[in-house]
């Protein structure tokens, strides 16, 4: 697909559509996390950067801004002393989220074959 | 967890789990795409290349490796002359690839809303 008509064919496999651009925003290497952790309930941006463990400040400030601007993360400004900033899911952020954490789950639950498959491979 | 305990308490979000080493590796740039062609059929090297757009020689072959090391992909050399090689999923590699052909899917088809979401941002 090209910029000039977005909603046919969009193509993950064809290296210029722009949803492959979507794709690894939302599985950057902290955008899994941030996606998969907002699952779990809305956060501010300290606790969440506590969640998302060896992320730093600015790695999960601009993958919160990328993901806020492809419409998956919401930032609500709380009107409180100080202002509370708090992030969490819009439903499309939701259903990529779901998709994200079956397969952490899965890698989760097969650690132990993927170990032992990078054993025996290192062996040969 | 740690090294010692690989079955206990798999965690992604934690730093040095080796979960999220896996995960990052079937989420890479090129191990979603390489993962996700495969989920279609068995390829051989050049017919993936062509399949994942975009992807470099080198690039793709160090995917593959990396996939088959962690058990996601096996490589298989066919007798012939000249001898052929085939990439082809694992039981695990293709319950990996059809969570991730998920989150394909359900991006391609949000392309619209990713793109509208873009824009709105963009001109704030």
């Amino acid at each position: 697909m090209t910029d000039t008509d977005p909603s046919l064919e969009a193509d993950v496999f064809a290296r210029n559509c722009s949803s492959r651009e979507a794709l690894q925003n939302a599985t950057s290497r902290w955008g899994i996390l941030s996606l998969a952790a907002l699952a779990e309930g809305d956060y501010r941006f300290n606790a969440l950067r506590r969640r998302v463990d060896g992320v730093s400040e600015r790695m999960l400030s601009q993958t919160l801004q990328t993901l806020e601007r492809d419409g998956l993360v919401v930032r609500t400004v709380l009107e409180s002393i100080p202002p509370k900033v708090e992030y969490s899911l819009t439903p499309l952020g939701r259903a990529v989220a779901e998709q994200l954490t079956g397969l952490i789950e899965l890698m989760q639950s097969n650690l132990p074959a993927v170990l032992a498959s990078r054993e025996a491979h290192d062996k040969r």
